[in-house]
Order: structure tokens, then sequence, then C-alpha cells
């Protein structure tokens, strides 16, 4: 089959075989942002024709690709739910541009209804965390765990049983963003590397007192006052907001799964030890195992 | 005397009598960010020429004209203070347009050095705070007071015998902004008018369990499921902000003094009545009442 990950603004995609391995893979920056009207089958025709033209059938896709502004509106699934649930959810995507045979279906997005809290949504996520509970299973059998997907909408999910049970969303990552180009905060900072002195700081400056609108306000007045270099400032920052993030989303000395890029990883890493946690992170293969694990769960015909 | 309110924005002017009382009062679009290097005495002169040719020789200006980016860099001087130690550390500022005996000082701003916090700082809100000291003390008598003052960077004063304690800073507004023009949050925002509802739903979300980054997310789903209008959106991301901020720098069954232009003191008298404290809102006139005093208690020879 063929799994394709379909995002906002990148696409990859993998070919897989029975038994989940990835084949061969292909990634274009031609996220659903970049697709104009109407042209997502001739843009998916044009990166998988050859498998498919080599005899692939079952297409596979996740993602923004199913949200309001993708191809097709998926509706979203509620939690708990776990591969077999989502691949009987499955939504039948019309292709049309092969001879016929080739069937293309899209995983929903998953919501959290939890009535004491407002509505949660993820899409694409869900895939990944599938992908990863061979893993969890093998970690901790039959126990809770823990999945985190940092980003600019960081996903924290409790996992049971190979479903995933419920999840919160932090806007930090797309907050940073915002912050260091919106703000005074911003204009002491200067573009560089990492810094790993200035993220230590501020991840031990969110575990004082304070709530995280005045901590912020700091990071101005230490860079005035020079006790923050403007090459250390960035990284201060990304601390304060993964430190306030983790703070509120870790379980006591809980076991954090992460799946993302390995660089925010292992940041996010850094900060779950500072707070008294374990990390573990996980391969970057979590969407193709995913597709593939929730490919195998679905009745094709 | 002459009192001048220069900040990054505006600048304001007021002609003020022995006992205080505003005899005259100019505006102008005229911050600091637009002068030219080397123009503030020629800007200064244009606007209070008038009042100089009609006899005035004491000249105090407030604000950001103290800062780096302003016309002389005024130290800052540490809380507690109030009028007498700041008349004392007055910086003289070369003026040298007009014939003579024109005396030009700017009032330094103050810092809050708690070693258990970052550095704090503030330039022109001193002012203001002094300016509402007699109300306060009529209030409460040799008690101790909360003055807060709503805004990009909001300000929350203690003030004890006439004089400010030491206080906290909040980026509230300034992330209000930056959110709403740089995330995904602004793109389900309307422009329009105040939302009350709105802003009372923020508010009241502000006091659940859930971290601010959590609660900004919920933004986005709650318009995304029909359950939050786009046009009651910004008032909700308001409502949250400034819920948080309050939640955060409210002391116990406080009552504050706000100081700040009324439709956002009447925003935060909402929210602290809502978190249980008492809100009363200073006139406009702090800035020049501030001046005034510190004026009062200067050594202009």
């Amino acid at each position: 089959m063929i799994g394709v990950d379909w995002g906002t603004s990148s696409f990859r995609a993998f070919r897989l075989d029975a038994a989940g391995r990835v084949l061969a893979r292909l990634e274009a920056p031609r996220g659903i942002l970049h697709i104009e009207p109407g042209g997502f089958p001739a843009a998916l025709h044009a990166a998988i024709g050859p498998w498919l033209a080599d005899g692939e059938r079952h297409v596979l896709l996740s993602g923004m690709v199913g949200s309001r502004q993708g191809w097709v509106e998926a509706p979203y699934l509620p939690c708990p739910a776990g591969a077999a649930e989502i691949a009987a959810a499955l939504v039948d995507v019309p292709f049309g541009l092969t001879g016929g045979g080739v069937r293309v279906k899209l995983v929903p997005g998953l919501s959290d209804a939890d009535q004491t809290d407002t509505p949660e949504v993820m899409r694409g996520e869900e895939t990944q965390i599938i992908g990863v509970l061979d893993r969890l299973e093998t970690d901790e059998p039959g126990g809770e765990g823990i999945v985190c997907l940092p980003g600019s909408h960081s996903k924290w999910a409790r996992i049971r049983g190979r479903r995933i049970l419920a999840y919160r969303t932090y806007l930090s990552g797309e907050a940073f963003a915002a912050l260091r180009a919106g703000t005074i905060l911003g204009r002491m900072m200067q573009d560089g590397p990492h810094d790993p002195a200035g993220f230590a700081r501020g991840l031990a400056r969110s575990g004082e007192p304070g709530h995280l609108l005045h901590h912020l306000f700091g990071v101005r007045t230490l860079g005035l006052m020079g006790q923050l270099a403007e090459t250390a400032s960035a990284s201060y920052l990304s601390g304060l907001l993964i430190g306030h993030e983790v703070r509120a989303a870790l379980p006591a000395e809980a076991l954090v799964h992460l799946i993302g890029t390995p660089g925010l990883c292992a940041l996010y890493a850094e900060a779950i030890l500072a707070c008294g946690g374990t990390a573990g992170i996980m391969d970057e293969n979590a969407a193709a195992r995913g597709l593939a694990a929730i490919g195998g769960a679905t009745r094709w015909d």
C-alpha cells in the first residue's frame, strides 16, 4: 500500500510492504496550502503515479488533507480510539485519475469532547501515535502511557490498551513564533544557533513563582539590564514556554514518549527531565508505521 | 510649570498652576519614535514655545523620553520611592532654545530589583501612580494600596505611606496583539465592536483548570466547532488573557485602583470583580497630577 502524511506545509509519501516496512519514500513542499482548488488529485498522481503504475492499489492519506481546507473534509472521530476504530471510520476519496481499481481513503482526525474542557482536535498526529503503540506496549505492557508531539500545537496524549484515551493541546510553538515576531521581546533577539545555557535558564525560570505573562516581561528586562545576551534571548524564551507547557502537562514522574523532529524532541526531553519526568524519543517513522497499522486494519473492498 | 508626559507613541503637555491644576493642555502624535535624532529640543519648543514665551520657566518631562531611545537617558531609581525621592533624582536636560532661565528636568524611571524575581522597569507609570496617591490616602489612610495600570505591559504596584513599594509587570496587552496578528487564532476573528458576552466567557475560562498555553488553543477549537462566533473571538481572547493576569496579580479581596483609558479600565474592573476583588477607576489626569506633585517637590535652582 501507499501511505501519505499530507500536512499544511509538507507532503510525505511512503510505499509500504505487507509487514509495514518502508520500501520507498518521497517528500515534497506540497502541503495543502500550496495546492490550488481542485488540484488534489493531480498533485497526488504527480507524486505517486509511478508506484501506482507499478501495481499499488491502496492509498491511505492522513493529516490536514482531511480538513475543511483540504481535499475532502473527514468528520472527527471521538476518543478513545485505536487503529481498529480509525480504520472503520476512513472516508473514501474520489480519485479517478487511473484506469480504476485504485482506492484512496482518508484517516479522520480525532476529537476529544471531554465536557469539562474546551473541544480538542488533531489531524495527522493520531496516525503518528498509532505508529508508536507497539513500542509503548513493549515499554509498559498493559499500562498507561503518555505520548507528546511537540510543535506549533503540541499534543499530550494518554494511551491505554492500544487506544488514544484523551489528549490536550498547548499553543506553545505558535506562541513562541508570534511573541518573537510581534512583540518588543523579539527586538532584543539576535538570530543564531540554539543557546543551551539560555534555554536552561528559561526552563528554570518557568518553575519559579509568577505567571507566564509576568515571566515574559522578564525576557525584556534581563536583556535591558545586561543579564541576558541577545544571542541567548530566543533560546531563553523557548525554554520559558516549553517549561511552562511541560510543568502544566506532565503527570508526576511520568515516562513520556516523544514524537517529532530530533532537535525539538531533545529540548522537550531536557524539559521533561528537569521537571522530574523521564523521556524517550521515538524514531522518526511514526507516520509511516501508523499509516501501515491503520491500512492493515482496513477493509479495502 | 509645564509637565510633559512623553511616551513611545504620544506627547501630552500640561500647563499647571501652583496648586497643580491644569490651565491648558495639548496632545500630539509626536512620541519619541517619531522624533529624528537630535530633534528633541526643537520638537519640545514647537509644542510648548507659546507657554515659555508667556513666562513659564520650569519644564518636567516623564516617560520614555528618558530611555535609551529618548532624549537623555535617566538611570532607573530603585523602589521604594515617592515624590520626594523622585524629585531628588531628576536629571537635568540641556535645552538651549530659549534666551535662558528655562530649566528642563527629566523624571527617572523606577526599577524594582527584588532578588527573588527578574528585574522590573517602568518609565512614565511612576508619575501616574504618584498622581493618584492623594486619592489613595483618602481611601485607605496609612494602609497599603494596590494600583494597576493596564496596557501593553500592565503594571501592578503596591503602595504604602505615599511611596511605591514594589511592582510587577505582565505582558498581556502585547501578547494579545501578537497572538491575534501572528497565530491561527487571529484567522477566526472578525473585526468589530467589543463583544461583552465573549469577554465574559474568556474571563470565566481563565479560572478553569489548565495552563494559559492550553486555554489559547481552545480559542481555535471553540470557533472550529461553531461554539464561538468570529465576532466574539477577539473579545474572548482578551478576557482569557486579562483573566489570567488578574488571577495571578490580584491579592485576595484587594481593592485595586485602576489608571488608564476608560475602556480598558472597565474591562479590568470587570475581571477584578469576577476574581473577588474590588476596583476603582481613577480619573484620567493622573499624569498631570503626578508631574505637578513631583514638580512641587523639586528644587528648581
